[in-house]
């Protein structure tokens, strides 16, 4: 169970994330696809602010240890092969455990009912409550 | 560049496959994300009919070696990391090369448009003319 560069690290994000975080595009064909698609690599403790997708998001978990949580609900821990599935609208974050690195391809489906929504930051207090 | 059982194998696809192919779905929640994904695995030598997906198809290869032609172009050759978007309605296969297993995610987009069209099988002739 163990994958090394698969994709490029790509770009560091520059908002809507705590931390240290990369993004590559995979694909971006929205007039064909209706979907976008990017690889996002979470340093340790990193994670994204809370947010929605009004169509939808769908995660495959490559390489790592990923934490996952939908409002209301406990953390999830994610490991490489793990697969994510974000129902339209439905506020959540998702990012790397304190101790390693998380890398995921992101899928976001049905980008013609609308952009992402994003709230606030992952507080720590709600960060480290996972009991993992 | 190595990776190792990231997802299940899956089963044994049993139409619409020249050689052994293995289909494992990973998400087909049609109705919240209008996609569908899965992670096909070819052994060696193997691969899909001409086929084409109204909707369209994004791969993201995972592990080995694979083939990719839309018709009436070149045969294209995959590696770990590629990704393949194929517009709605392109005819076209995917398979491993003659020696080496291939193993990609593969996603189906706006699944609402449409189900695959499946055509004839790829002759050893058209595939044996990869220049690789």
């Amino acid at each position: 169970m163990t994958t090394t560069k698969l994709f490029p690290k790509g770009v560091k994000a520059t908002e809507y994330f705590t931390g240290n975080a990369w993004i590559e595009i995979l694909t971006n064909d929205i007039k064909n696809f209706d979907t976008m698609s990017y690889v996002v690599t979470f340093a340790p403790g990193s994670r994204n602010y809370w947010h929605s997708h009004p169509g939808g998001q769908i995660l495959f978990c490559i390489s790592g240890e990923g934490l996952f949580q939908e409002k209301g609900k406990p953390i999830q821990f994610l490991k490489a092969g793990d697969v994510v599935e974000i129902n339209p609208n439905v506020t959540h974050w998702h990012g790397a455990t304190p101790d390693n690195e998380f890398v995921h391809i992101g899928v976001s489906t049905q980008l013609s009912k609308g952009p992402t929504t994003w709230y606030s930051a992952v507080t720590d207090e709600d960060y480290y409550q996972m009991k993992i």
